[in-house]
């Protein structure tokens, strides 16, 4: 059966945890799907020789190279993985993509606007030589997410009237815990936003298949000096929190909030949909559970259910395990590969794109103007692709 | 042992949903609490009178008046309670005071800024002369936010970081269900922002001890148009939804939703709240529940408790029944008056008082400038107590 | 409207727990249903004169008697309430019963199976004459509960093939937790069992409209000494625990379980029922909760739905509050009174009967007595009205 | 870092959804753990050459033998993993064993207490030349419920009261649905008490580290015939659903339950254990989730806990992902042969051993002689292990 499909020559570069589960979910995706084309672990990229060739064992790459355009270059790679920090992404994708080969970048698409425009330019020239791109927003892949999708676009939500969504985390809520580089802004961008408000961004725009429009914002730091390790102090140069409001192209009202303040909350991503119709519900800490509440049930009889998403209907699942078994964190990246490895292999774009990733950096572009404007309205600008529409 | 205790006459103004549960809390306090005051269901008043005499007989109150004028010129009443529509808040409760009757007033306390400020300053004066006002934000008296409110102000929380609240209910949904007084500006001053809205901005306020010092909102009217039940359709002139967010006074982000929109979320008034050392968080439709994160727990061991809050050492519950056996919706109005009997039977004033109500109106009249603003920040003035301190 | 309607007088034995919550039924119940007959509170029977008279103030009572043949001999006196240790209810309700008096008398029926069938005759001869009688099982008026009952007796369950149900305290837990009257099997009859699992068994047979029809049991006592409060120990002579499996009349199994020795389950009575077409559960913790699984959903969107059993067309509710205002333990009993004094006044027969009482004792002495004979299948006999259908 | 460590040659027989799951387990173990073997995935058997060879290819093994004698010849075969049904399990094991192979056999042990204890006489005396067997009870590579084993060990919980264990699915309760091989006696040796109760009376014992020492049981099957795919009807000849009680080795009681039957269940392996100090409470379906109630909290405070077992505290979870981010089903089996390798490795015995396989299959077969003798009490024999305390 398998033997017939042809393979596709992976080379990743980054090794610390998005390398890692990226490198599990190349290693076991045909095991469990049949994607027409099976990953070859070719090439893990990385700087530091020693410790790149150590991952490469631990997860089972080939080979390694040092200087990413050398990985790039090599014909053995068919598909660039970008698993580095966000500073990184643009040069690296667009040289990618420009070669010829197909990207695989992680979220969010890179730290400033700019950059992510003009990666989404370089996606959309690549498309013509049918070079295929995809921003790695894995949450989509979530089976709970991924079913709340289709119930929303098979049009059992009716209109939306709300989506109100948090994610929060709790690893910052001690003062005395120390700098790291998520706490620069030249390195990360941003903070809670960029890391955490990415992810429900893109998830309140995937689930409701709207965009937001406008926003209102408010970011803050907490503390805003922390021990540096070294005896003395660092400067907390980004947003510990940020909550905004919004409104969706159909005429709903959102509401964010990302922190990572919360204690308590190890990485509550939070999404609730009420529709005229029905609603429903997600938390990441229950992630193969979505809460549903269909308006047409009699009211004696009706209640948010607790759906597990483990049916073989729902999507992603059947090439699991039975009802009631529950799948992890790392298989939002297995399918999200399956999904990958289909599209290039039938000539399709994959989603999300790099216009869905520009789409989201514009809100959270929007997002820091308000905040530093007084909270006052700012419009996003529409995207490629809604230019297009 | 209660025959040595004085009684109250109250005389009560309105015989609605309030005035049926405000009139089993007279019935009941003393068959539970042991206040200094026993009250006498002295007086219902009412406009229609048939109506009036038939809820007096069904709520056990003793006689009747058409004018709310004569009611607080009796002899026999001591105490006003007001359970009217907002628009009549005022003009009532400022009469009382100024007649010397003790006032427990429906909230929110006004219809307006204006007059909210002027029932705070006859509020101010009758207290000269020993005379005192409560307004009845019955959910302060929820022994789960009560214990809340004890557990932030004994230290437990350490610094307050977030507050996320929202107020979700159901029964606007459907575009076709009728138009009512609520959905008229003139008649209910706002919609989801003063019906629920009020409740959360008191509860966060309440439970933190803190205030709003500024906010920036959005509000939204989904369904403008309903059948005004002869044939016709009415305008909906208030917001049916209304978010914001907003500053502490102790340096803290918060967040805040209203709407009768949210399918299927029948009274979900939510509050959580992170702090430094401890979170805390609780759902009306759990009332009996406050979810408890402990940061000094060991990891290993930590996660929200989900206290029950039956316990004989919660407030107001020693009082009821064993741990366990749960209260209702009802009891906060038992607890409420209990309160307010102590506060007079011993000379002090009674909390929220109609201070703490104009606190809360300030924040309202903040999120309506705001919203009606590009949702700008906007400031919310000091209170009277709050200029005191 | 109510003055319409002809009074009655109730006697009440006893004034502790049970007595409260039973005058707090009868003060209210004419407040918010509208039962053919207003409940006077006419006289508190109780053996201490001063504390009698004390609680008859408290609770509302007008007069108060210390022999309880008296309290029945009053002509002022139209039902006997029995609120008294178990160890009364036997000859206290046949000499009301024989003084044509109405009878309701608390949970379990009796101590022992003979006093019950002595009851349940005397019950059945009062019938004749228009006499009704009770048993206060009040989780029957759980409108969680009844529900449950009315899903059922509609057929939505389909064949009934599991009953789990378990009611689980927790306040024997420590040794060192002193004696008391409940712990001596010559006044409580037995432990747990009495206690806790006489509640099991009739929800069971109430929700499932079935029988117990046979029992292998297991009983134990974890401790079975215990400070007696005068620096001696004093013998625990009841079960701690009691734990039994049964079969239905209709074919399916049960499993029961009752114990004060679960560590954090403060009142947890707990029911899920299996049809083959339907599931449904329970607790009583969460009393205003539902649990309810619908066999025909989509498999992709079937749940267990948590029903919020507040809306108007579920039993009882109607007179309360709107949906999500949740309704607490002791309504259980104002319901209670009112289904019971509807049934007098339509000359009904109210639900459950002594005989219902009855079902339960024979389900309890055959537990006793598998749990006697190591754990043996034990037949349960029909009861009264199981012979008759 | 990993090139320093040997290679273990793996053969596994079978291939269906064990056999899946195991392979994963084998592929993936060394990415994420740090064993002293690494494993090969050398051989797949099976009966039907070209669906072994399909199934080596799609799970990545290296050869097939479609004789099990000849796959535990090979010299490159080092380790036997049984995945066949259970009739197959003995003979196949104990020949491995003999062969001086070490060997992983899937639960339950055996069909038959005869082949059981031979299995254990065989593990028995291959430990005493360094050959190591292990029983797949892969629940206890849960690290809630392996957390929950360090916590009663540690203990955290006190004297052990109660154990209450239910394992609820619910894929036979439509009658329709056909027959399989699960429902025949001579093939599957029991229904859901094998397939179902195994698991749970490991748990018990594992988490508790007590013996179930009788018990007194009940089976049923509801639906007696069902369709067998070719028009007609097979008979059922095993249980549907087996209810016992027991008594535990140190004092306490416990309750099991398991069913195929309970419709809305899809996987709910539930255990409860109340101790004198705590109590935890645990849900298959939410198997990242540890409910705790630490007796010694302050009783305003104190709660269930719903505690995330996804801190690198925990077992296991270090080799995962941050806090938070949720594990799986199949992280069980990479879990159980990280431990089976690490003890070869060190030259211990892994656990479970065939001796606690064997204990299970005593408690089963005391269930079943006490279900056909009319529940009475049957005591359990004490195993090997137990002999030898």
């Amino acid at each position: 059966m398998s033997t017939a499909r042809e393979t596709i020559g992976i080379g990743m570069v980054g090794h610390a945890f998005m390398g890692a589960v990226h490198s599990h979910a190349w290693r076991s995706v045909h095991r469990f799907f049949t994607p027409p084309l099976i990953p070859r672990l070719a090439v893990l990229g990385g700087r530091d020789e020693a410790r790149t060739k150590a991952a490469a064992e631990r997860f089972g790459w080939a080979e390694t190279e040092t200087d990413w355009r050398a990985l790039i270059a090599r014909d053995d790679v068919d598909l660039v993985d970008i698993c580095t920090p966000g500073e990184h992404h643009a040069e690296i994708a667009i040289a990618a993509l420009e070669a010829g080969k197909h990207v695989l970048c992680e979220k969010p698409l890179a730290n400033s606007l700019a950059e992510a425009e003009a990666m989404a330019r370089a996606a959309e020239k690549a498309r013509e030589n049918g070079v295929r791109s995809m921003v790695a927003f894995n949450y989509r892949r979530v089976p709970a997410l991924a079913h709340a999708r289709n119930l929303v676009a098979n049009g059992a939500l009716g209109e939306i009237r709300h989506v109100r969504t948090v994610y929060l985390q709790d690893w910052l809520s001690d003062p005395a815990s120390p700098m790291t580089w998520r706490l620069h802004k030249d390195k990360a961008g941003s903070g809670a936003l960029g890391d955490l408000g990415a992810h429900i961004v893109d998830a309140a725009q995937f689930v409701t298949g709207e965009t937001v429009t406008g926003v209102s914002a408010l970011t803050d730091t907490f503390v805003k000096e922390r021990p540096d390790g070294n005896g003395g102090t660092g400067q907390v140069t980004v947003d510990d929190a940020a909550l905004f409001l919004g409104r969706l192209s159909g005429g709903g009202v959102a509401s964010f909030e990302a922190t990572r303040y919360a204690l308590g909350r190890k990485n509550s991503m939070r999404l609730e949909v009420n529709g005229s119709k029905a609603s429903l519900a997600f938390d990441f800490e229950s992630m193969n559970e979505l809460s549903w509440f269909a308006g047409e049930d009699p009211a004696t009889e009706a209640g948010f259910r607790r759906i597990l998403v483990t049916e073989p209907g729902h999507p992603y699942v059947g090439a699991w395990w039975p009802p009631g078994h529950l799948l992890g964190y790392e298989h939002t990246f297995t399918h999200e590969v399956a999904d990958l490895l289909t599209a290039i292999g039938d000539g399709r774009d994959p989603e999300p794109s790099f216009e869905d990733g520009l789409r989201v950096q514009r809100v959270l572009d929007a997002v820091e103007r308000s905040a530093a404007g007084e909270a006052g309205w700012t419009a996003v600008p529409a995207g490629v692709a809604d230019r297009h529409n």
